[in-house]
């Protein structure tokens, strides 16, 4: 049985367990703080970074949420998320990295840090400066999604694919901070009400973080 | 003929243009400053990064050097770079993140900065200060290296891969503008000198940019 080393409001923990929940592969999940860097999880992983999952028994440590849902795409057929010939599966690995790298540093790492880190840890009130830039950036990428989806079905074509449950990961994740404004991204809006009624979407949506709560609408899928 | 809008000093342009030369595939370069921010540049790949590959006959256009990577070796045999069974795949993929995002952000990236970009753009003069610190940590990525290869004949394992390419692609790049110090790093030394033999790095090695001359060694097999 796999274990997955994973924080609840890490995007790239979130998109793991999307992607095993969709492959029907089971996990059982350990809380880690990353922050902590306790120091027989640097020794797994010396990036001290949420995911990493664990077979002890086939003395297996996968790390990183991409290299993680490669390894499932290689191995478990049901549910194909990097599909389509070749230059298609490039566009979903596009978009894939587009949200794992500008989405995650320009909206929602800083996110993170201001309503959930300082929180929980240094107990420091957030800087409203870096929030309001966070939150602005935010809108236009949710705009490039409303872009993306006047044009496609799903966000990387006509199927649905890795690009769409990473997106999702990352957006639920700010939503749980209440920093997401719905309004004007109706495109966004609907495809996301799709993507949270899958029932691999609803273990994350259940799921409540100590001291901070959501907004109402976080877990409906009609909000 | 696909044509490759890359940036001599760019590593992931540096890692496209290896991949595609060890595949055997032929390609166009074409210059593109990315700072500029050409309205065309910008039409083909919204984030406005090197590399972009295009294929005009066939209407493809592939964006970013890990998808650009993964679909090379989906769909040229020749010199495999993301091989062995599933879980040694994810590795190779590991480590391939931890140099383009790890080593790029913490020293590359820096140290382009400082050392090019103010030079050719903004004539400012490096702030010594972010170059220190760049170094500093460089040095301990190499120490990273130097652990690495104490245990693996190559970065990921028995067989040459797709994370040595791209470690030597970004190692070249902070080579050229003289901000590595190889000393006391006999195996990353060793390991990259081999590298550097290999046809496929020659062009790259024999390539000048404007203005910015690289330190005496950089050309050197044995330095
Ligand atoms: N590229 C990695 C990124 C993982 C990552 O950045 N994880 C964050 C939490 S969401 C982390 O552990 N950061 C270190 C820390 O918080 O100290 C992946 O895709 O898995
Ligand atoms: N993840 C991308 C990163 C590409 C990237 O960051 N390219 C840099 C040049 S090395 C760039 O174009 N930056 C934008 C700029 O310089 O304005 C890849 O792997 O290709």
């Amino acid at each position: 049985m796999w274990q997955l080393l994973q924080f609840p409001l890490c995007p790239f923990s979130r998109k793991v367990r999307l992607v095993m929940a969709e492959k029907g592969v089971p996990a059982e999940l350990v809380r880690e703080n990353p922050w902590e860097r306790r120091d027989e999880f640097v020794d797994l992983n010396p990036a001290g970074e949420t995911p990493v999952l664990v077979e002890t028994e086939r003395n297996i440590v996968l790390i990183g949420s991409q290299p993680i849902a490669e390894y499932f795409e290689e191995t478990v057929e049901k549910t194909p998320m990097i599909h389509g010939d070749a230059a298609q599966r490039a566009e979903i690995r596009r978009l894939t990295e587009w949200f794992d790298e500008k989405l995650f540093r320009e909206v929602v790492e800083p996110l993170m840090v201001e309503r959930m880190r300082k929180r929980l840890v240094s107990k420091e009130s957030p800087d409203t400066r870096v929030l309001r830039d966070a939150m602005r950036v935010g809108n236009n990428h949710l705009d490039y999604l409303d872009y993306l989806l006047d044009h496609r079905r799903w966000l990387a074509g006509a199927a649905l694919s890795l690009a769409d449950f990473t997106a999702a990961a990352h957006l639920s994740v700010i939503d749980y901070l209440g920093a997401v404004d719905w309004r004007g991204h109706k495109q966004t809006k609907d495809w996301y009400s799709v993507m949270k009624s899958r029932p691999a979407f609803r273990p994350l949506l259940g799921e409540r973080m100590e001291v901070i709560v959501p907004p109402q609408h976080y877990d409906k899928v009609d909000f």
